[in-house]
């Protein structure tokens, strides 16, 4: 996954990149892309101060290690990760109570990247990720967000359970996303607030859970089934849009 | 994708299975059979409601892993697919108002498969599919719905656009997943009740979003980026759990 941490393929997310002003090193180009596209690109690159390179679309596909590069790539620097400080801080200087989502080891790159659309386009002011034990912002989760990881401040923490205590100390509260009768609804989530989403497969950690204040749970209709949880970025996306929606109507 | 899905080919076996009425989602014909030959299995496939594709018989040979095909193969569907009637029939004699998913040609399994997963999960009565146009149910949505789709009801139908006019003759209420000024929790969503989703690029078909009765919006903090879209399960999982939300409120 780290070979893929500096690549961003797509016409979106490429765009998206060199219009952020980040830094980027070289922007590759397809020869058989349109002379017209081609030259958006160029022209964008050189605002940023970036080596362009047409390349066969074989090596763009090698490079991107996928189909999907739509004839252009770039090799951004790795993205720049933020202190959980200074994403509470910019909530707080925008006037805002924190919103701050905590990734407890998602494993598939989807869906970390529609997660991070998801953030985004909810309000969220950033989110954490930890630096082992889950996948990194790579190409996929570039192209799956849509961009939005462009935009979206990440912190990448050593523990995810210290980042719980620090979250608690700054007077954030800190929900899991987990199993309990109550369901979402029924809970005021328009303070300072912190929602911990785990992996795939096995949910948040323990530990971790031990440390949160509280659950949150999405209602299940059919709950007694084999089919017993919703993917991950679809319940995270469902959380944060009842966050999103129970801000919108406090105001 | 669809290799997933059980592979039948032979003349024999493809013959009896077309007999059988079984769900039969794809009929591959090769180009070299004579065209006599071609037409009888065409017809036992339109009877079927199967979609016939001409191939290469190198591409059927690669389909069926052997040589042995006899110039004709066919992808069982594990899926038993309704009609549209026994879908809203369902609700009413569980008293019920109907909540239909109609998936206006979602191009990814990973997608369908989540958003059955939701569907079932929300208390969804089942969902509507094109026959064309649209990823059917493949051995990756099985697995993305996480066992889901053998639970609900989908049905396949040749026209989105006709399905729509269906509905509201039964008296339900048509939404298109759209842009409007109006955030979905602002509507009231507890009556019999259809969401039309659109596909991953470009939402619903203008014909059917023209034939709705009204459309529904997740709202966006940050609208006016290039970032501009929720994830095409997680929007639709975010509006089934509105619908259920308001549903279990009026209780």
């Amino acid at each position: 996954m780290e070979q893929n941490n500096e690549i961003i393929y797509g016409k979106n997310p490429v765009t998206e990149l060199l219009k952020s002003k980040a830094g980027v090193d070289t922007v590759f180009i397809s020869e058989s892309l349109n002379p017209s596209v081609q030259n958006y690109y160029i022209a964008l690159a050189k605002d940023c101060g970036a080596v362009v390179k047409k390349v066969h679309p074989m090596k763009l596909k090698s490079l991107c290690q996928s189909e999907n590069h739509q004839g252009v790539a770039a090799f951004a620097s790795t993205v720049e990760y933020v202190t959980l400080g200074q994403i509470i801080t910019r909530a707080w200087d925008r006037k805002e109570q924190p919103f701050i989502v905590v990734c407890d080891g998602i494993e598939d790159p989807h869906n970390l990247g529609a997660i991070m659309r998801s953030a985004y386009l909810m309000g969220a002011h950033g989110i954490v990720i930890p630096k082992r034990g889950g996948v990194s912002v790579t190409g996929v989760v570039h192209k799956t967000s849509a961009g939005a990881s462009m935009h979206l401040p990440v912190c990448k923490v050593s523990n995810i359970a210290q980042a719980v205590r620090t979250l608690k100390e700054q007077n954030i509260f800190v929900y899991a996303a987990d199993f309990s009768p109550q369901p979402i609804y029924k809970q005021n989530l328009t303070g300072a607030i912190a929602i911990v989403v785990g992996s795939e497969g096995k949910g948040v950690q323990p530990l971790v859970k031990s440390l949160c204040d509280d659950v949150v749970t999405i209602p299940m209709c059919n709950e007694h089934s084999a089919v017993d949880s919703y993917n991950a970025s679809v319940a995270a996306g469902i959380i944060m849009y009842e966050i999103s929606r129970q801000r919108a109507l406090s105001k």
